[in-house]
């Protein structure tokens, strides 16, 4: 990837992300090539080639939430707040973009070395802002868990990830209510 | 597909399928084309292509575990059994195989219709074994629960997917232990 300087190459840089999205989401990383992607972004195939030699590289970059909007700044009561993150989590999960890119993430990291990167630094992410949560929620006496910490992260999100991708079924809120009382006891 | 009668054909047949599932574990579905499949399968493209037209179709095929050898005719008392189960999936999970397998499926699922009816005929499978492995520990008394006994699948297994395909991490028998404790009460 390069360093753009020239506004104009900026621009194509953008488009051609944007349409590399557009096609991800609308027909599956297959249809990520240098040729549906230069027609769909309006340019030459070898504009795509000058910034993307490789077509996974390109569909990597195409996946958007390098920074997750999730579990961020928790507030004291935690159960309610966290409640509402994993709402909106499951809610984001069923829409069909945000579950091409997830799992694509996951599938693609089995053989690419970056994309591991990616789904690695994601999850670390996420376990460190779950766990952030739940210590406060410790400290205030709200929760009493024996829970190890790395744990809760695969205990609330993990089945909301099989009941979007798996089931292609929708999250209950009392759903959500069961995934927290699962990792601990919240007093009320 | 067709339905092969000389047995030069189901041969051939067998090897593309068998070329084509080695190299969807070795290198990824974008490895699963037509030229890749015959060259790894030692015949010519153009009898890849008098089975199967379409790469996508034949890498559908070429996704074994039709029938999960998982959650089969559960046994009394069933917490043991159970766990026992959960361990063989969770172990399952991290080999490369079927981690391939079952990311590509759900991720194949999204976009095409005929992976998106091997998904939810796998999860209403597993879903349909679950229950009735919960129903025979509830009519022993040995399990009480008021969990809606279809969200039990997301649950048990759910956290076992996210630990693996999302945090490339292998499932204690802590984390099973607890998996279980999620979904009811169990009687010592």
């Amino acid at each position: 990837m390069d360093t753009p300087v020239d506004p104009r190459t900026a621009r194509s840089r953008d488009a051609i992300l944007a349409a590399a999205h557009t096609l991800l989401v609308r027909e599956g990383p297959a249809s990520v090539t240098h040729q549906r992607v230069a027609h769909e972004a309006g340019v030459g195939r070898a504009t795509v080639y000058r910034h993307w030699q490789r077509a996974d590289h390109l569909l990597l970059a195409a996946m958007s939430g390098s920074d997750l909007p999730f579990f961020r700044s928790p507030t004291s009561p935690v159960r309610p707040w966290l409640h509402q993150e994993l709402r909106k989590l499951a809610d984001e999960l069923t829409l069909p973009a945000v579950a091409a890119v997830t799992l694509t993430l996951m599938q693609t990291a089995l053989w690419d070395p970056d994309a591991a990167t990616r789904r690695n630094h994601s999850s670390a992410a996420v376990t460190t802002r779950i766990t952030t949560a739940l210590d406060l929620a410790q400290e205030t006496g709200e929760l009493t868990t024996v829970l190890p910490s790395e744990d809760a992260a695969a205990l609330l999100i993990g089945p909301m990830l099989y009941r979007t991708a798996m089931e292609a079924g929708t999250v209950s809120d009392m759903l959500i209510s069961h995934l927290l009382d699962s990792v601990g006891t919240w007093r009320d």
